[in-house]
């Protein structure tokens, strides 16, 4: 008898910037992601992924990519079946690289469920989150209510991780990654 | 042998100042979805319903209601499957009798999609049904892509309804009550 | 020699529901406001002004007010050099009690600066504050960077005072203050 | 007596992706800006200004800048009074090409009055703008009523010009010059 495959879910890094924080929060999210068990996780750097600006011609929704860079982008995006987005907030928006990143693709974002890390000074980050969320219903894909938001991130991290820990935030994680599997169970049915 | 009953779509008129054009659409829309079949259909008309300004004590997720109103409009609530908000766009933003309603209660809105109908000027009331999808995700509703949006709303309307006839504009509602019905499928499974 | 009139600040309570914490924060600030000593304050209590659902047949830019509430209402409006919302955030937008106050009126509002005192949980209510600009400049506003937010509002008070001091907190306050002062000089001239 | 300069107006194209339609209606503005007479008139094209994404390792409000893109854009940024975002509309937000060039920068764009040119289906690019006065009100900038919203953009260009004349739009061009103009004046006064 096969065990049912898990669904996969990526962590994805929304800066890419020299001395972002992003990475060590999406670090830590991925390693309790691991231990809560519904999903397979998989971790995607977008500094790492290096997209241009928007280069295809063609919009999205039609999938006739002419660059090489775009068929590796929409082949990772589509394997997944949530995300999360870590996402920094710049000028009480969303990250360049990160709304560039969304922006490659359409299809293949569809109907599966996504949540946020957020981080930020006394607002957590949950401007970015907000102006994420009319991006990404653009997409269809659908928001989580439970979120893990961030406020004063930097006094968070030890030598570039997450330390001490902090059980309030770990809770927020638990919760939104529940909501996450319950969300991608309803989605995936016909 | 039963036929399965019908999922309840209610429209919600979000206006009820003296003047307002948004009933309508309503009456417009409301025609409309009940040709399509997928739904059984309800109109709300917030002037009817006639909230005062929120004045429950409790925050609506206790859902410990101390007045005979709220336990109405919850009991009306709780009874539909998917909603659509006919929305006018006051200053860029929602109107507040359309907020208040929202705001009344929480968990009858739950896992249930919602699509707009919005009208405006050049805009075509999109402002504001950007600012709702930020509203209704915080509830818990799915908010669908497909919208029916109404530039220059005063335009098509003749003695107080929607005439002639705008084949455009009637697709746009075809193609969101097919999503919505799309999505109530996925969102009641368990 | 007379002493030119000081620019006139208004502190609007943005709530109205039975057990609001804004009516305690809007006292504090309305404190720090008149020892700052750049403005005469006076604060707004909407729950005292008791405006119904918008009910004015014509559109507001027009200014044929037929309601003696809303004519007292634009009155009120009219004298203020400067503004500061004392903001809830409800389902992460405004309340419809703020958002049917700003909406009565047009032109009373234009070429003013203003700034917000938000109040919430992990997110200090900013998500309410990022809508609000949305409207403010609608209404020709001008909204100030600084800003007052606070998170996990309710342990910030002790009987119904915000108690103990908090000196980031006050400074926030005195640093909106100072924006305040020196838009109003700037937006005041020909 | 010498003739005091006019203040200088810059237009920037917020898109850079091949078959981009902004530029066309950026030519467009410039043409009835310069006409219009209130401000000297510059077109940035950020295609051609080429910057990475964000890639300084300190915040922009420390003007501590590491790369000669940084100081020659900030050099550029620096010179203008005032500021026209040529917007696209990428998935209800703006792109990231603009949101990437705003967000290199801080001091350089405050106290400035800012307009839009936003181009899109039905909706006119609007919801970009929305997220954009989000993003520029943190900047410092103050975003003008006025805009130029082109619905169906497609439909108003003919071999990649602005064609035929639309008096509505040349209208609401004009009208934010007008605003532009009254804001410059007053923002730059001391």
């Amino acid at each position: 008898m096969s065990t049912p495959a898990r669904p996969l879910l990526q962590v994805i890094i929304g800066s890419s910037r020299p001395g972002r924080i992003g990475s060590a929060f999406a670090e830590w999210f991925t390693g309790l992601a691991e231990k809560h068990g519904a999903f397979d996780v998989e971790t995607i750097d977008l500094a790492e992924v290096g997209l241009p600006f928007l280069d295809e011609p063609n919009h999205p929704k039609l999938r006739q990519y002419t660059h090489q860079h775009t068929l590796d982008w929409s082949a990772t995006v589509e394997r997944a079946d949530a995300y999360v987005l870590v996402t920094p907030e710049y000028n009480y928006g969303y990250s360049a690289v990160l709304k560039n990143a969304l922006d490659f693709l359409c299809h293949e974002w569809a109907d599966k469920p996504v949540g946020f890390v957020s981080y930020g000074g006394v607002g957590a980050g949950v401007r970015a989150v907000q102006q994420l969320k009319q991006v990404v219903t653009t997409l269809r894909m659908v928001p989580v209510l439970e979120s893990v938001n961030i406020p004063f991130a930097w006094g968070k991290l030890a030598e570039g991780r997450v330390a001490p820990e902090d059980a309030a935030l770990d809770q927020s994680a638990e919760l939104m990654l529940d909501e996450l599997a319950r969300l991608t169970r309803k989605l995936r049915t016909a």
